[in-house]
């Protein structure tokens, strides 16, 4: 199979239009039947991975490229039907390994739309002009308002546990009552409805916020994003161009501009290297205007964030990370400084410190273990040392003239983890001092402070840094990829639980168990037959 | 295979040896190898269901039996040995099925130890005087004081992942970094540590709170004892004991005094009735001594819990439990009064309604479907109307002279689930004033008054009522069993998320999954082969 991409631009759509008329974006979902990756026809405007990458980068683009936008609406461009959900023929022909990453990933989108209303104050407003059923409900729970017409037939429904046996695993069931608290037990009764609730009942039920018949449908969408925009943020423009970062792929190296994967298949190993910046620094908001997407802080995260999926769905086998980076640590620093301070006043700054967010937890929910190896020449401070923060592990090389590690506003706020806490927050969740403590530690930081103030993990000296660190990437690399899987979920989100949290922690378990139950999957399960005129067979014993 | 049977008594036991000396209890492990309910040798102090039976056994006797009791040491009678875990020949050759009931009521048991200690005031010490590794330290972990022998060889250990590729799903994990809140990076490392952490570094790693040499052990246990047993509640006796409850088994029903289980094995489902107090009511501390063990409070309640674990284990096809009840709702209101206002000064009737309240979460956290059958006759009033509430969906008969419900003080104080609401706080999440309104609500509430007020989930009349429970009940009964489990983990708990809703939602899930995967299970998976002279071969794609 050829690698998959994540690079796409609106002028390549073809499940999305994107149009900005003033201050109201409306993306208009419209899949054609042969849209797919594989051997199925996506009907019903029902989605695979390329609707979500066009739905990820028309976000992005929105929030770099489109300042003036105040309201987002999203519809169909189909006759009633607003969205069917993933296409259950794609999912029933995937891998395992795939339909878990292709779950992640929506996730992850359907998190950066809410994100984009909270964060960058974009309302987002779910037009639903026909049924929205299974991951087209989804998609429209992610938004913070829900209109659906009231035409005696479009209904929003999560048929998944009724005619597939598996679960509404983007965020559906925790959204239900989480986010829309939606009644436990009306929850229940809908989820199990496969044809979904209508109309008033839906409002009753909180499924939807308002409805409106076919006439004045609308006139209800433009009243809505014209009273959510309302409170939106003003954003002086212009908006900021993003290029495909396009890298360069030579057998097992792919290389950006600050950012090198290395990938060993043997050793299941990829290293991945990340360079501070260079040249002059840009300090004002204006300086930023003009680096635009050249912006190392901005740059850099995006590079890193293409990387990571393509090590996701690309590279299976590759189960460690190794994190490195390079360069001159007081640049990353000088970087940090200035957009913590601009991001308060700067739309653009903090955008880029948004993204900076996005990719950090990007990596946290990657399924792979991770290593930060910390050596001469790397430059660990402020927002890179983030990546040594997020790693399950690090080893730092304690030697006369060994790195140093430095922190920065960053690391004490703007980047927090999904669990709401910075990583120094979760680290030190048992000494809350220290983390107090170390807002004074502005000076570089030795191997041997490093240890004591439970920066880094272990510190081997000269003499026992290679075979230590060769060992202990051998040994990680050649554990069970599933318990690591289940362990490092486990192990790195301690401390309070959010609506994301429970998400990818508790939600998309079950769901990726269900992924492996006969029921589901088997021969006889529901996902495999579903369409097929045979009926599914079930094993009943409850676990 | 027989059924299994939850119910034993000190005298019985085979795997423990209780001790009670005045105000300290000690719960010494010492497991025959020829102990165990298959063809495997319970070595080293490994353990399978009968140990936890033993142990949730004597958890509840030193509650109710042994008032005198300040502190509880569980410690083990082998040399250099306190317990090895789960044994792994055990999980090996079990069904999916056992593996998942089993976790999940050793993760009880374990939280019920923890609440010995927080709610009845009983700090309990974990005494190794041995290396205590997976499962075995897991249950240091639920202690609240872990004192390990400083010998040179005895560790604490989490081999899960490195040895078996499966997690350590007691909670381990969890309570490495949630409870104890080890280091993330430093959980990391010791969860791959096979042979596990000694003396000075377990504690400087918070895994231990103290180490003493050999030959101070015992005194030091004896001084936690004494120190923490210092802040131990008075609880004047004498204590009340507990018969066994020996119900009657006639083919598929099962009797109980206040409890029957009628199964319908062609339906898949179970009926649970409990019917209400009779006869004179205990009013005073004075009138539960002597009711002791009769008290309907207690043992309707010790009842269902012994129904539900028979349920879970011995009834793998049920998979929808209709709960009903029976009686005069007036005297459940009485009976939960009189708990309510005593057990703030009396450690019985508090002991009562910590049972109660164990009770309910067993029924919020079975894997099973409920439905609450709401029909003339019936008394959903307080503490059973709790079982309404935990239920998934509610059917209440609208009919002239048709069934009421009845709020008592219980529904809203001192029944929490595992999320630490009241079940009304967990309903009404997006409306929370509603659990205020329903203070002044004293009166009996019909089928409309419920329904206005959300309590209940349908309503249909006389000429609807047939049809609609039954095929209802038929409906639920034929959806895949794994995909209703998937669901109802994630309906059930909405709201805040404690360490208990971790262990059963995330931790729980993971294991549940990893149990499912070949690098565990399959034939050439480590759980499979573990003990053989074979290694295991894994499929190294990350998921």
């Amino acid at each position: 199979m050829a690698a998959l991409s994540f690079e796409t631009h609106p002028s390549e759509y073809r499940r999305f239009q994107l149009r900005v008329e003033g201050p109201l974006a409306t993306l208009a979902m419209d899949v054609p039947e042969d849209a797919g990756a594989g051997d199925y026809v996506l009907k019903l405007n029902s989605y695979d991975l390329g609707v979500d990458i066009e739905l990820a980068d028309a976000i992005q683009r929105l929030r770099f490229e489109h300042p003036e936008v105040r309201a987002l609406v999203i519809t169909s461009l189909k006759d009633r039907v607003f969205c069917s959900g993933a296409n259950i023929y794609m999912l029933g022909t995937s891998t395992h390994s795939f339909k878990v990453n292709f779950c992640k990933f929506t996730n992850e989108t359907r998190l950066y739309l809410e994100e984009l209303a909270a964060e960058s104050g974009v309302p987002t407003i779910a037009a639903l002009n026909g049924t929205a059923s299974g991951g087209g409900y989804e998609l429209a729970m992610a938004c913070e308002h829900i209109i659906l017409q009231d035409d005696g037939n479009s209904a929003v429904s999560l048929p998944e546990v009724p005619l597939l046996a598996v679960l509404p695993g983007t965020g559906g069931l925790t959204r239900l009552v989480d986010k829309r608290k939606v009644r436990r037990d009306l929850a229940d009764a809908f989820s199990t409805i496969a044809e979904g609730v209508r109309g008033k009942r839906a409002v009753e039920w909180r499924l939807i916020d308002e409805c409106a018949p076919r006439s004045k449908f609308a006139t209800a969408v433009s009243a809505a994003a014209a009273r959510l925009g309302e409170t939106a943020r003003e954003k002086s423009g212009p908006g900021v161009v993003l290029p495909k970062l396009a890298p360069e792929r030579l057998g097992n190296v792919t290389k950006y501009r600050h950012v090198t994967v290395s990938v060993d298949p043997d050793k299941r190993v990829a290293t991945v290297t990340l360079r501070a910046p260079a040249g002059p620094m840009p300090r004002t908001a204006e300086d930023f205007r003009r680096a635009g997407a050249d912006l190392w802080a901005l740059r850099a995260f995006r590079e890193l964030d293409d990387a990571l999926l393509d090590l996701r769905f690309n590279q299976l086998s590759v189960g460690l990370l190794v994190l490195e980076t390079e360069g001159d640590a007081a640049a990353v620093l000088e970087s940090d400084q200035v957009v913590a301070e601009l991001a308060e006043s700067d739309w653009f700054a903090k955008e880029v410190l948004l993204l900076q967010k996005r990719v950090l937890k990007r990596l946290d929910l990657s399924a792979k273990s991770s290593f930060a190896i910390i050596r001469p020449g790397s430059c660990f401070a402020g927002s890179l040392l983030e990546l040594a923060l997020s790693a399950d592990r690090s080893y730092m090389l304690d030697a006369d003239g060994g790195p140093t590690l430095q922190l920065s506003p960053l690391n004490f706020a703007g980047l927090p983890m999904s669990n709401g806490l910075s990583r120094l927050e979760t680290r030190f969740l048992g000494t809350p001092e220290r983390v107090a403590e170390l807002k004074n530690q502005t000076a570089p930081i030795s191997a041997r402070e490093a240890a004591v103030l439970g920066l880094v993990t272990f510190t081997p000296d000269d003499i026992d840094w290679d075979d230590e660190v060769r060992i202990a990437i051998e040994e990680r690399a050649a554990f069970s990829p599933d318990a690591l899987t289940g362990m490092e979920a486990s192990l790195r989100f301690a401390g309070p639980e959010t609506m994301e949290t429970k998400i990818f922690g508790r939600l998309s378990a079950w769901q990726n168990w269900i992924f492996q139950r006969p029921n589901a999957v088997g021969q006889k399960g529901a996902l495999t037959l579903y369409g097929s005129p045979e009926r599914a067979v079930f094993d009943y014993r409850r676990t």
